[in-house]
């Protein structure tokens, strides 16, 4: 089998971390970590699109004012999120002085853009980059589901789109985790074609990175502290544990998800968890980087997972592709 | 001033590449050059939006078969397109059994890709990698303008989508033009509000990457065979060389734009010119190419311009931000 593991021998290293969020993941058991929270998800805009690019605007602002760099010292912007034509990002990073690279991974994006910052900051392209990404909960219903003043139930299998946004600044030198090798995703489409379930349309790619990660690095799922998928939610988690399993590999206590991180399930009714952009790109700029910082965490599989499809191409009949972005992060 | 340039010590080569159109595409002056049309521009498939991503399935297919190539020869696909989530590449390239990029940088799609490629490809990353984009007359219009049954009028400053898709592979080895240096785009938003002027929104990205390159490349226009941006059309092509001049550099003859390429103004009426991730794809996989290989054509600048709006963004009155993406490009 062709090995499509990227290992890097001058590993780089994710420097700093922000993240942004809303009322509902203040709320939530991971609240207090994160740095900047607004309880009206506003953000002092007067639509729903213009507050997730403030988002992404503070997001990143504030994770280059953590360790006092400028846009100058910012060789990339790696950036993405759901909204049509990425427009978030787009609008968001117009005051960053930047150049910038467009991304639409789903809601793999966040591992997605810090795959292509460890290749591009590993292999001596630039020095610095700073990714960012995000989704917030009122502009993907009335883009993917319905406007909130329709007030649409929801099923239970469906996830909570996470109002955030996520940044981090990955570096050739200074201190913080460091990324020690990466898989990327490829499309996987299994057929799904229930919108209501994304975690079982995701699960397939996840299950693919993870089956060629462990053939192609030879180790097993106990290896690792953590091994976290994006947002996969209850149904998702629960598929990957099952068919892996199936496959030889047993994910054990250590195999989380963002999604079921993110919210508290008894206290908080967010269905099968949470998803979007911002999820995964949130709880790993708080919880999961400060225990990589502080040591708790040592070496760990990050996936960020994205459901690849459109609210024309389901009504057009087709089904929903996947895909996971994989990193080995090591703590320091 | 910072030096953005990124220059290869071992500049990566596009080995192949191909190009797939609709009917105007074919009637135009370039409609020889192009390997696939298909008059019905339809590919076969029920929706436009499944036509859009066959066009990608099919000029990946041939760039792969021009060279002898499969799948497990490619390390990376870099892809992306104007649909809403990029699911024309999604869907499209499914079958490739390769690691998936998903790319959003609207028209400048087709040099984000080959920038991307070629730093990755470069800096010995990958070995091989495809970057293909697409755009499709009939998806785009009822996208970001009326479904084509309403019988909308277009405006004399608009243009044209191009119903076309092109894929390059870029490689470490092989025989093909040279990438010799990139700098990549910066988002910039100068203020303009019409949606159906995007040549005007587009120019201001393309006059910052051009002043950019020539300021830190310490040359001139007159320095190159043909200076080309992607999509700008008669009015903002005329724009770049206005403004440019106002600043020092004489566009000269040398400067012409993909979207004055592709159709003929005086038997196609096409307005303002073409416009979409395919117009550049197709006229630089095509014309430009065969160009660069045949000794023609030694050293040019290709600009992807792109704007990174959507119909949201400006229904919400945000004005168009825009961006250029340049790769400097050798014959063999």
């Amino acid at each position: 089998m062709k090995n499509e593991i990227i290992k890097f021998d001058n590993p780089p290293k994710i420097i700093s971390a922000s993240s942004v969020v809303g009322k509902k993941e203040h709320d939530g058991p991971l609240g207090k970590l994160f740095d900047i929270v607004d309880e009206t998800d506003a953000f002092n805009q007067d639509t729903w699109e213009k507050s997730e690019s403030e988002m992404q605007r503070l997001a990143v602002k504030h994770v280059m004012e953590k360790v006092a760099l400028k846009d100058d010292d910012i060789d990339a912007l790696f950036a993405g999120d759901l909204t049509n034509q990425c427009v978030s990002s787009n609008y968001g990073l117009l005051n960053f002085d930047i150049p910038f690279f467009g991304l639409y991974g789903a809601c793999s994006t966040a591992a997605e853009g810090l795959l292509l910052s460890s290749l591009t900051v590993g292999f001596g392209i630039f020095n610095k980059t700073v990714t960012v990404t995000s989704s917030h909960n009122c502009s993907a219903e009335r883009q993917f589901r319905y406007p909130l003043e329709y007030g649409g139930q929801h099923t239970p299998t469906s996830q909570w789109t996470v109002t955030g946004s996520g940044a981090y600044i990955v570096s050739k030198d200074g201190k913080g985790p460091i990324i020690s090798e990466v898989l990327p995703g490829k499309t996987i489409d299994r057929g799904i074609t229930d919108i209501n379930n994304m975690g079982a349309a995701m699960a397939p790619a996840a299950i693919d990175t993870l089956t060629r990660f462990f053939q192609q690095s030879k180790t097993q799922p106990q290896d690792y502290d953590l091994i976290t998928t994006g947002d996969l939610g209850y149904e998702g988690h629960r598929i990957v544990k099952e068919l892996m399993l199936g496959k030889g590999f047993d994910m054990g206590k250590q195999y989380n998800d963002c999604g079921l991180m993110i919210y508290d399930r008894k206290k908080q009714d967010m269905h099968a968890g949470g998803s979007g952009c911002g999820c995964s790109a949130v709880v790993f700029a708080s919880h999961i980087y400060n225990e990589l910082c502080s040591g708790k965490l040592k070496n760990i599989l990050f996936l960020g997972t994205g459901a690849l499809m459109s609210p024309s191409s389901v009504q057009q009949g087709q089904s929903i592709p996947g895909i996971a972005h994989l990193l080995h992060i090591k703590g320091e």
